[in-house]
C-alpha cells in the first residue's frame, strides 16, 4: 500500500504543480496516471506545440511546460504510479481513502484531489474481435517502456504522429520495425513524416499503406497478424510478429470516477469555487479541466491557481488546527524534501567608505 | 481624455497580464500606476530578487517576470499613464467611469479592474518643514526620467538599494552627484554596494555619511540644502544643488481608493469570487493582492486567474448580448492588434512512399 499525505489523480500540468504548493506546506505528493509518461495531453499529445496564454512565457512548447514544472517539484519528491488508471475510490472509517488502480495498486491518503483533465485517455482499439486476449501478450496500445521491444519483430498501426514518432524511435530498437497504415497519407509534424520517409528508404521501417490489420494469431502470445489490403487484388499477407501497437489516438474519458458518488455536471466535477474546489465527497478535491463552477474556464493558468488554494485546506484536514503562516517564496525560500534550499541572496549591510 | 475598454488600475503582474487575458478577446486596455514604470513591486522593490512560486519557472527574478510579461502583452498595445495615482472614480449615467489622476488626466471605460496589490505605494518622506513647497521644483521622492539630471547638482538622500542605484546611475549623468545617509552602512545587493564604493574613491560620488538634510534653500526652485552631521563636531554643511532626491522607500496604502465607496475589508477590497472578482460596483472588478475574499492567497499565480475570469465578465459587459467561444491559444493562435499573429504549426499529410 503506498502512503502519502496528498494522493492527486492526474499528472498534466495541474496535478504537476500541485505537488509544489503541496511541498511549500511540507506535504508529500503521490500521482496516478493512466498515461505512462506525466504531462497529461502537454506530454501525450501536443509535446511539440507551443501554448501562448501561460502567464511570462509568450510561447512555451507544451513539452516543455512539462519539463519545467517537473524541475520545479523535483524537491519535492513525488511519487508516481504511472500507465495505471484509478478504478476505485474506499472512504475509510477515519475519513481518509484508498484508491486502487486497473492493476491492483493500492494507494492511501487523508486527501484525494482529481486532476484528471478531460478524463482518462482511453486508446482508440481497432475493431478485431480477438484483440482483448491478445492485450499485455503482444498487444499494447502505448508504449511504456520501448526497452521491451528490443530484438522484437514490432508491428505499428496508424497514420498520425504516435504511431510515426515511436517506428522512428524502435527503427533503432526493435529487430524489424512494419508501420500499417489505412491510407496513403501520414498526418504529423513535418519534421516526423520527413524521419519515416528516409527510414522507409533505407529500408529501416517496413511500410504497408492502404491497409489493415484484421486478424490475430498466436497461443500463449500473439505470433502473427493478417494485413488486408484495400486494393482487392494484393488481398491479404501473413506477418508474423512479436508484437502489435496499434496507435489509433486517444479519446478522453471521465472513466470509472464517474461511478464514485461524485456530483458531475456535463461531464466534469461540480465543486465550491467559492471556498476550497472540493467535490461533494469530503477530503475529495477536484481542480484543472476536470472540475466545473459557474464561470469556469479550462485554461492550465486557472489550475494553478485551483491547486494553490486547494492545498491550503488540504493542509487544514490534514493538520486539523495548526496554523499555517504563508510567507512568500521571496522571503522564505524553498526546501525541498530532498534536502536542497533556495532563497534570496540577502541583502549586505556595509559601510562604503 | 484617454478613452479605452478596460482601464486597469496598477501596472504590476496581475494588471499586466490582464491586458492578455483582455486581448484575446479583442479588448483594449489602458493602465495607470503611480509608480514610474510598469512591474508594480516587483519592478520598484525587489527587481534582482528570485521568486519561486511562478508556476513553470522554478526561479525567476521579479524584474525578468515583469519582463515576460510586458513582451507577452506588447502585441495587444496597452496604454499608460505612469507616475500618476488615480485620484477619483465618478460613474457616468450609463454606467461607464471616469477616473482621474493626481494631475488631472482623465481616463473614460465602460470597465475599471483595480489591480493595485497592496496599494499605491507612498514615498516616506524625510520630516523637513518646507519640503512640500519643493516638490516637483527640486524635491522628488522617484526618478522617473533620469534625463531630467543632466548636468545638474543632484543630492540622493537615503541608505537602501534605490538610493544607492540611483546614485551609482546618475553619476555618469548629473554633473555632481552626493549620497546623504544617516548611518555609515548602507543596505543593498552586494554588487550595488560594491560599485557605489568603487565610484565614491574615484570622486564620481561624494558620500556624506551619519549626517541628514535639515533645510531646504530657495526661490521658485530649490538652491541649496542644509546637511547636520550627527557628530556636534562636525557641525552643518551648506550644499548648493539643483535636485533634492529622498529615497527612504515607499510604504503601500490603500489611498484614495478607500473613498471610492468600494467594500473594504481590513485594508482590501471585497469581491465575488464565486463569480467574477466583481466589487459591490457594477462594472469596477478587483483581481491580486487588492482584493479579499475566503480562501484568499496572495500569490501573482491567483492574480493571474482572477484576470483570466474577470476578462470573461467584462467582454459581456462591453458586448451585452454577444456570445464569445473560448479557443485554447494552441488552436487558435494569438492575434496582436498590432497586426502580428501566432499561431501554432500546422501538422502536415503526406505519402512517404
Amino acid at each position: 500500500m503506498i502512503k502519502t499525505d496528498i494522493l492527486i489523480i492526474g499528472a498534466g500540468p495541474t496535478g504537476l504543480f500541485t505537488v509544489f504548493e503541496a511541498g511549500l506546506l511540507k506535504l508529500k505528493c503521490h500521482l496516478i496516471d493512466a498515461l505512462p509518461q506525466p504531462g497529461g495531453q502537454c506530454s501525450e499529445i501536443y509535446p511539440k506545440k507551443p501554448i501562448y496564454d501561460i502567464p511570462a512565457f509568450p510561447e512555451i512548447l507544451a513539452g516543455d511546460l512539462v519539463g519545467n514544472l517537473m524541475a520545479q517539484i523535483k524537491p519535492f519528491e513525488p511519487g508516481f504510479t504511472l500507465g495505471e488508471r484509478a478504478e476505485t475510490l474506499d472512504r475509510q472509517e477515519d475519513g481518509s481513502y484508498v484508491v486502487t488502480t486497473n492493476k491492483g495498486t493500492e494507494h492511501h491518503a487523508p486527501v484525494v484531489v482529481i486532476a484528471g483533465g478531460l478524463g482518462s485517455f482511453e486508446p482508440r482499439k481497432p475493431p478485431i474481435d480477438t484483440i482483448a486476449d491478445f492485450e499485455d501478450v503482444g498487444v499494447s496500445y502505448m508504449v511504456k517502456d520501448p526497452e521491451v521491444y528490443r530484438n522484437k519483430k514490432v508491428l505499428i498501426a496508424g497514420g498520425g504522429d504516435s504511431a510515426l514518432d515511436w517506428a522512428i524511435f524502435l527503427a533503432n530498437v526493435a529487430a524489424e520495425v512494419t508501420l500499417v497504415h489505412r491510407r496513403n497519407e501520414f498526418r504529423g509534424a513535418l519534421d516526423s513524416v520527413e524521419k519515416a520517409a528516409e527510414l522507409a528508404k533505407l529500408g529501416k521501417i517496413k511500410l504497408v499503406t492502404e491497409a489493415q490489420v484484421t486478424k490475430l494469431y498466436g497461443d500463449a502470445h500473439l505470433e502473427a497478424v493478417l494485413i488486408k489490403h484495400n486494393d482487392a487484388a494484393l488481398g491479404e499477407t501473413y506477418l508474423e510478429v512479436d508484437d502489435f501497437i496499434p496507435l489509433f489516438g486517444l479519446s478522453p474519458k471521465l472513466g470509472p470516477l464517474g461511478n464514485w458518488g461524485l456530483e458531475i455536471h456535463k461531464n466534469a466535477i461540480k465543486v465550491n469555487n467559492a471556498k476550497d474546489y472540493q467535490t461533494n465527497l469530503p477530503g475529495v478535491f477536484a481542480i484543472g479541466d476536470v472540475n466545473t463552477y459557474e464561470g469556469k474556464l479550462k485554461l492550465i493558468l486557472s489550475g494553478f491557481h485551483e491547486a494553490a488554494v486547494m492545498c491550503q485546506y488540504a493542509y487544514q484536514i490534514i493538520n486539523p488546527g495548526k496554523r499555517y503562516v504563508m510567507k512568500y517564496t521571496t522571503v522564505g525560500g524553498v526546501e525541498g524534501f530532498d534536502g536542497t534550499k533556495k532563497v534570496a541572496k540577502k541583502e549586505v549591510v556595509q559601510a562604503i567608505s
